[in-house]
């Protein structure tokens, strides 16, 4: 799986945080502030979920990649890096698989 | 970055579709339907949202994290891989990035 | 409480399902589809939450009437009458009324 | 239309905020912070769109009627109250009224 994407996405959004909110799309989202920031997440949300109960798979990649690039904006925005994010992600499947192996007699 | 976590999570999902409910919590989503699998990813949203705006950081790491395997189960539910959607998003990336250049000059 | 304001909203409502679409907001919205009209009370909703945790008392009306204006129009959608929600939200006050007297020994 | 309904629930919240949060709902969620009960109203609002979507008229009249309630606990828990909403309303369905009055020329 490519996944470097992600990691290039949240430097993409990093370095155009300080741009001209006229010539940048993150850059207007900055300017507009943490409560508007928030409020695409959860829009997007939506769309997502909307999307995987009446769209085509078109649609759900779409609103999905919408989501998660709302999302990158957002830790941006509170100075958390996706990288946390992950390490939160890796340790629960860590514990799960313990959890799992335990319960198997590993 | 180390992505390569969402790639094993992704798969850990799909392993564990046919578990049993009882002892698996992909398994119990999967039992419930697509419509309780969207209601998690809109609630889990609403959550980072709320963390976003009166969390603190470890708050805002544990609801996307929340967050991103939900969408994981939903994708999967749909039979939409992750990579289609990191795909949209490397897409995306690459038009902005001609667009940039043009509007540089290069 | 001046609440047949609701009433008069629902019924607005249906007056202007079939009107034309150019010159009105509802018509345009019965226009756009049910996955549309459900999309506006989610976004509605995050945005009520977003007034509530980081907007002035203004914002928090401003945007709740938003939200219960996009629900008459979903109930509209879905040819359910606003009465039929004040109904099950009376018979919950009864029957929690009913509940507390029993606690009390009444 | 028996909207009175809302207003006597509007009461009933105000009178069980100080309940004891063992014994009341509401009390429970005031006794959980604005954040909590913020995040029901998202979550009520996605189950709402879910139901609409994807459920029969019972279960959105229901999640409809868990939305409106959670609206009233958030605008007790910020001294707001509904007849605010209400006003707001119908404020804009009277501006509505002369915007459409004017278009037919009367």
């Amino acid at each position: 799986m490519n996944d470097t994407i992600l990691g290039k996405l949240e430097e993409t959004i990093l370095d155009r945080r300080s741009a001209d909110a006229g010539s940048s799309y993150v850059a207007s989202l900055f300017a507009k502030g943490l409560p508007k920031i928030a409020q695409k997440v959860g829009e997007e949300a939506t769309e997502t979920v909307i999307a995987a109960l009446s769209g085509d798979k078109g649609e759900l990649i779409s609103e999905s990649a919408d989501l998660i690039f709302h999302l990158l904006v957002l830790l941006s925005a509170k100075d958390v890096s996706f990288e946390a994010v992950l390490a939160e992600l890796a340790r629960r499947e860590g514990v799960s698989g313990i959890i799992e192996k335990a319960a198997r007699g590993e």
